[in-house]
């Protein structure tokens, strides 16, 4: 194992430059724009890593499968990423070209540098490390790199399904995210699900003019906005029956974790800075986002929304609210159960609507497999950080519940890597952390 | 006068391609485009029809200003309008080009047909016909013809302030706005004024994940809904202190007019077309929104506000809601009161501010010039039907106010001419009627 991570040390360089490469095809999913280059790079990638590539089809973009094999009876790890981008350009703010990537001040700046290709890249790197040293790999590795999930992994579900036993694993170790501000490593055992819905109140049909209407004509927005409060209770509580009710309690393993989560103000801190306290309750920060299910108000749309003053009584009207949940909340049943509530209270004029669902998904923190990647992940004699959950949404399930394996999410990029944002950037420490701690889960669960 | 309508009646081809070569000039003041143009092109307009025209400067868009003079001692009377017309794109929905005139169908349609450029040159054909025919004028006719209403009229009151000398009448007769459905000769006797505020409510400062922070970090717009509804009773009655304090209450000849207004669902039936009587009540449409003031929510800014989903708790949020007022309310003095109602409420971190305000403005219907005017308009033997108030508001006051005259507003557009919308028209048969209702206001003043 010392060969490999002396390896991985010694060809820094390289693999940034390999990165940069990597960074420059700018794949956007969205924009059905470049997946298919980005794909063939990616399979040349990991044949050059001794990994078996293949492209294969979805009914969207495809997804590029990679198989490394370990010794008979070794067990098998399932690594996902995605290796397309979310649209980006100078005007949004960049201080550099997104496609063209540039290290500034310890950090690689570009689109995807860390959301997501360096961190399926790091994953790759360490298989090569053990190919390239002659170090037996400890598992079989198997890498499913989607080519949809900036667009909402829309056939994911679809392909895995269709492809069970090419996928058969025992435990899947996913990079994506972001790590602890602390910058130790950080795992995951689940992600909370999403129920985005739509609610739309009528009101003429079509703009009026609110100095000839006004007064006979009412703008949807009041009856909007007691039907939006309708769902949550003066205490923040959503009062949609049962809601709660399907909320697994917290396993001790998770509540040692949460407990565990250093210096719980630093990520309000990393997002909003000085004020962050102002804003949210630090202490409890990680068990809310991450084991707490919650109702958002994203906007409304309608009327005016832009800047300055148009008088305009909207002739239609709607809420852009999401629920985040937690196992085993059901967003498909919440949704039934949301238009059943509002119409027993008096909102049955109001139709609401399912934008997009994700489910939540959990692993048990005391699962053998994760006990051994939680061990294999020390760094620098530093506990890794455990988080019971992403409080954002992932396509977990495909592996909890469709290939009905343990999974756990390994970040590897930083908590200001400014995913979606302009200036998106890898920390170049934590790019090479990264690279070494994937070789230590697979030398850790072969161990 | 019945040269004049004779005249009149033989010019109507004449007239309608003078109109279209006015309203071929794009004319557009928010884009301070053509103005120059527009205003040499009406001052040309006046001289030949033998009216004095000066173009004077204001610190925006100058104004064009015209005298024709009538027999000593005879009323005079200002006309009011505006030759600066709505931003306007094919692709907005135009189905001939807005600054193309076109006849179909017994309609012109261009930007500007109807607001205000055919308004203003009815009432300079009808000084012309006196003119050509030898007809004495029976009044002083002063017109005043700005260049920034489309805009707000933003230095019209000080320009009519410095110029009161030159203004100085004994009524005002400004032809804009729309007739009645009906199309039966229209008198409106005011206009309800505006306050426009903006509702701001804070929250992170900048937009966040919803899935990140979601539990933590609350949208604000929980709260501002809350400050929204505060202004507003279950009763839709404004609960600020004092607000309906301010109201004077409907004189007779008001309450009369009101009463006698044709087909009162005729207004919602033209904009909403079928279920217009679902939306709002036909019966009192005039007095709600004549001589009513009313709260409406024009809409929310902040967050997303765009077609499908983005999830996001919003950094800060603003309620754009606009107050129709009537007399004797005072914007000014509602938006201190606003301020101070919603501070006492609870609701001191919201922020208030003023974007826009018009004060509401009232003449009695009894007074003796707009007497002789309703009487004039008499047309083929129906009564006018005279409005209390315009819906929406004009810069009434500066008549009433600080000139301190009688000021009858006689719209001269058809109630669908689309302004400031897609495929605005000005009906060929309200056009002829409106050159000969402005002869025929000149005429009754002067006898």
């Amino acid at each position: 194992m010392s060969a490999v991570i002396a390896h991985l040390r010694s060809r820094r360089e390289a693999h940034l430059e390999q990165l940069a490469a990597y960074l420059r095809l700018p794949s956007i999913s969205t924009l059905n724009l470049g997946l298919k280059e980005a794909a063939d790079h990616l399979a040349g990638l990991m044949r050059e890593a001794g990994v078996e590539a293949r492209i294969l089809p979805t009914k969207g973009h495809p997804v590029v499968y990679g198989e490394a094999g370990g010794p008979a009876g070794a067990p098998v790890l399932l690594v996902y990423g995605h290796y397309d981008v979310q649209p980006a350009e100078m005007a949004e703010g960049w201080a550099s070209p997104p496609f063209e990537p540039q290290v500034r001040e310890g950090r690689l700046y570009a689109r995807g540098a860390g959301d997501n290709k360096g961190q399926h890249f790091a994953q790759l790197k360490a298989v090569e490390a053990f190919k390239a040293t002659g170090t037996p790999l400890p598992v079989t590795v198997k890498f499913l790199i989607e080519g949809e999930e900036e667009m909402g992994s829309t056939h994911l579900r679809e392909f895995v399904v269709a492809n069970r036993d090419l996928l058969k694993a025992d435990i899947a170790c996913s990079s994506d995210g972001s790590l602890h501000p602390s910058r130790r490593p950080t795992l995951a055992l689940g992600c909370r699900g999403l129920l985005y819905v739509e609610l739309i109140a009528q009101g003429a049909g079509k703009d009026l003019h609110s100095g000839s209407y006004g007064g006979a004509v009412e703008s949807p927005f009041w009856r909007l906005m007691r039907a939006v409060q309708a769902l949550r209770g003066p205490d923040g509580r959503v009062r949609v029956p049962g809601f709660y009710g399907a909320v697994r309690p917290l396993g001790r393993a998770d509540r040692e974790a949460l407990a565990g989560i250093p210096d719980p103000a630093s990520e309000l801190r990393a997002a909003l800075g000085e004020g962050a306290e102002r804003i949210g309750e630090a202490a409890t920060f990680y068990a809310r986002t991450q084991t707490e299910p919650n109702l958002n108000i994203c906007g409304f749309q309608g009327g005016y929304s832009g800047e300055g003053m148009k008088t305009v009584i909207p002739g239609a009207v709607r809420a852009k609210v999401d629920f985040r949940l937690v196992v085993d909340q059901d967003p498909h049943k919440l949704f039934e159960d949301v238009r059943a509530f509002l119409a027993r209270e008096g909102f049955g004029d109001i139709e609401v609507r399912k934008l997009a669902t994700f489910e939540p998904s959990k692993t048990p923190a005391d699962h053998p497999l994760i006990q051994k990647v939680i061990r294999a992940i020390g760094w620098e004699g530093q506990k890794p950080v455990v988080y019971p959950n992403f409080g954002g949404s992932v396509p977990d399930t495909v592996f909890t519940k469709d290939l009905g394996v343990p999974s756990v999410w390994l970040p590897l990029a930083n908590a200001d890597s400014n995913s979606h944002a302009p200036d998106e950037n890898l920390r170049l420490d934590v790019f090479h952390m990264g690279c070494e701690l994937a070789a230590r889960v697979m030398e850790g669960l072969g161990r």
